[in-house]
């Protein structure tokens, strides 16, 4: 990518003056998310309908206002968008974002004709985001898309093709302790397309992290080579929707999109080291993961559990998603036999080991010793610490269970951080919480451990099959790395 | 079964009178659960050290309590249990519950020896489940392994080697609104093993399905008959636990068990028609959808969603998990386009449909109208309706979001109602929360919906992979039952 281009993205993502063009006091998701952030006094609203919104002047065309406007928001009918988009440009407007449906994504031909007149007017005198898109959420200029997102600005990148999963990262990324640099939902990618804002990214020194959903594109090769261009300089994790025949029927309904067979999507993510998902929850984990740790030198975890049975399934869960469990050197097993009592419990990885949960007031032999014992074993390249505990302090507890965990998170974290940073392996945390649990207290205890552990910059996990898919991608990804540059050795 | 055979394991289930050796006024779980339910005044205290427990007499010695006792549970060190057993065989107790661990799966010669001589003691004599359990949760007589669990009973039957397992469904089973008939953890099954469990629930009326956590097996053929026994009265939904070398390895220390090959497993269970899971949540999401739903008459369904990007993502994981997505008749696409807007909206399985969200006062072709529709279709088998809009009806009503979405619950009920009630077809809804969301209003409208929903017995998944997931079991189940009948006819 040029230098000029550059600019002009970096224009696009940090706009002077907004406009939203059909701007309302009702119902207009565009315009709460800029009144909700620092740009909300850059930002001019455009509606014949109304001589207000929020309090401020509405003007009823973009010529009316008196400032330049770089960046535009189009939420009009389809049909009245051309003639609009001709004003923009009389107005000198950079940037249209053209939020309204009703395209060729409607496979009707009045859609693909409306599509094919915005293409015109635009033509080498205004770009276009869209149209059927959700637009530009980038915390740092405060340009957003929906009023709920968090205005700190982060590490993680996201370009999409579907709005909707613009706005689950948006609106979920607060929840997972995601932060973005840049969210692009880009649609029916009339003008720029996928490949414009990989390369954007890729370069971008603010993303450390690519996330990716596509549906098709309309030129491969140019995919191809942003594809590339991007994974050598940053991991890039991707959803292919519409992988089968039948997804496919859907996204052509959806974007337009060419979607291409499954096998060649496949075949393109791998040549280009694509990280592939296959959902939006995948997706999620595998980012935090990136975007939080280090490279892992291997795939071997230790893990530590509550439970006999659950360590047994986490363990055939690992190996499914191609991550070991490997024995413990005897120094280890040794270690660990000291501090452990032995009834109910299985020394060994997964180390099953309930009783540890409340020997954490004892001054040696402590939980955070045995933490770093677990991440110390040479046999291991990440530690996994899940916490599923809080009922089973409440009833053995019971009115001193807040206070003892308290400092059971205290007690973990020391362990946690003296594997991460004396150590140096990644150290992931899973604080299981059940979407429909109503058991407040349980609900509290454990939303306070996973904001400590947030806090000190551990990625975590509802459940440990969701963290073990995540460090599984971060391992791919990393072997990957590694055999790239035996290769150039 | 013989009627003898059944009447003992009544007996187990239902006993007269119980008593907790070992109990204690602090960490004894066996007793806090039993407390809290019905059975309370027929509870009984063993332990020397304390002369009172939760304000009662607690007694010295079994031989010391004043009334027949039918049922045991020991929480006392493994060391102590022959000795204590043959008490209770003088007492005249027909059942031990051993509660404690320490014997065979620590894999110590001394564990291993303490096993053998509990069971020399037992033979004959007195019937024992464990040791290293839960033992019994029967909400019918008020046995109970946990105090948080639910105290109405209900179809689901659940064998576990794994005291985890049972917990879990013990305490997760009001969230998810399953009920059980009887939850048993059986250990490391010294006496009575999984084929018992297994016989007496095949015939148990009050259970409709029975969910299996089984690690490994002391006598494969046993399991086998018990099996085919089992699948041949009602759906077996399992999980093999240690389905990989290392995951074998982590269950043979956690029960002691000869846990098999994975190829032998896989093929044991496909034999012998038992549904086969991978994990927990897929094994409780699998058992709502025969707790609460009909068989389906094929595998295609329909869904009602409001995301494009989403509904191509989910029909790709239909049909990974081999369940269609049809496309609609001409005259189900012909209905549907007079209710649903064109733009923004793709009219077609799934119906990618936000506006349809908000069309819920229209006196004709309103959102339960259009539901209907789905569901109608002769291409259709089930139903899948998901929600996850509770934050966009908030952005577009704002003060007014939380009436809408009392009035759209009642109105997406009465479609779901007319489809599954007058149209016959299974219906499951997908009601999405985030384990870790903390928007509390969000939340709270959610699980408003789901409640309303679940108190008109549909099933109600946090996601829709989970749901999908569930109905694809229901499906491969029903398949083989149709197939078994055309071999039978």
């Amino acid at each position: 990518m040029d230098k000029e281009k550059y600019e002009e993205f970096d224009k696009i993502f940090h706009p002077d003056n907004v406009a939203v063009i059909g701007a309302s006091p009702v119902s207009d998701i565009a315009s709460l998310a800029l009144m909700s952030t620092k740009i909300r006094d850059r930002v001019y609203f455009v509606n014949p309908k109304y001589s207000e919104i929020f309090g401020r002047k509405c003007y009823p065309s973009i010529l009316n206002v008196p400032v330049p406007i770089d960046y535009v928001i189009f939420g009009i009918n389809a049909r009245f968008v051309p003639d609009v988009l001709a004003e923009c440009i009389q107005k000198g407007v950079k940037t249209a974002h053209i939020y309204t449906s009703g395209f060729s994504e409607t496979g009707l031909p009045e859609g693909i004709e409306l599509e094919k007149k915005l293409k015109q007017v635009a033509k080498g005198k205004i770009r276009l985001i869209g149209p059927n898109c959700f637009g530009i959420y980038c915390p740092e200029s405060g340009l957003a898309i929906i009023p709920e997102s968090s205005e700190e600005k982060g590490n993680v990148g996201v370009i999409t093709q579907s709005g909707s999963i613009a706005e689950s990262f948006s609106y979920f990324g607060k929840t997972k302790n995601l932060r973005f640099s840049k969210v692009i939902s880009y649609g029916n990618a009339s003008d720029f397309d996928c490949p414009d804002f990989l390369e954007y990214l890729a370069d971008d020194a603010q993303t450390k992290v690519i996330a990716l959903y596509i549906e098709g594109s309309s030129n491969g090769e140019r995919l191809k080579r942003a594809l590339r261009y991007a994974t050598n300089r940053k991991p890039v994790v991707a959803i292919k929707g519409g992988l089968t025949e039948h997804g496919s029927r859907v996204a052509t309904s959806h974007t337009a999109s060419m979607t291409g067979t499954p096998q060649i999507w496949k075949s393109l993510f791998k040549q280009c080291g694509v990280v592939q998902v296959n959902n939006q929850d995948e997706l999620v984990n595998a980012v935090m993961a990136f975007s939080y740790l280090n490279l892992p030198k291997g795939n071997r975890v230790s893990i530590l559990s509550n439970s006999g049975g659950f360590s047994v399934i986490q363990t055939d869960l690992c190996y499914a998603e191609g991550i070991e469990v490997p024995r413990f050197t005897d120094g280890t097993i040794e270690q660990l036999r000291k501090l452990v009592p032995l009834a109910g419990t299985i020394i060994g990885n997964p180390l099953d080991a309930w009783p540890v949960y409340y020997k954490i007031y004892e001054k040696e032999g402590n939980l955070a010793d045995i933490i770093g014992i677990l991440g110390s074993d040479k046999n291991i390249d990440m530690l996994v610490v899940q916490f599923d505990q809080f009922r089973y302090i409440r009833r053995a507890r019971q009115s001193e269970a807040g206070e003892h965990t308290r400092t059971l998170i205290e007690v973990m974290l020391k362990g946690m951080e003296y594997v991460r940073d004396v150590v140096g392996k990644p150290v992931i945390a899973c604080v299981v919480i059940d979407p429909f649990l109503e058991d407040e207290e349980d609900r509290k205890y454990n939303l306070m451990m996973k904001h400590a552990f947030e806090r000190r910059n551990f990625p975590v996990y509802p459940t440990l099959d969701a963290g073990i898919k995540a460090i599984s991608k971060l391992y791919k990804y990393a072997a990957r790395s590694t055999s790239n540059r035996r290769n150039v050795a």
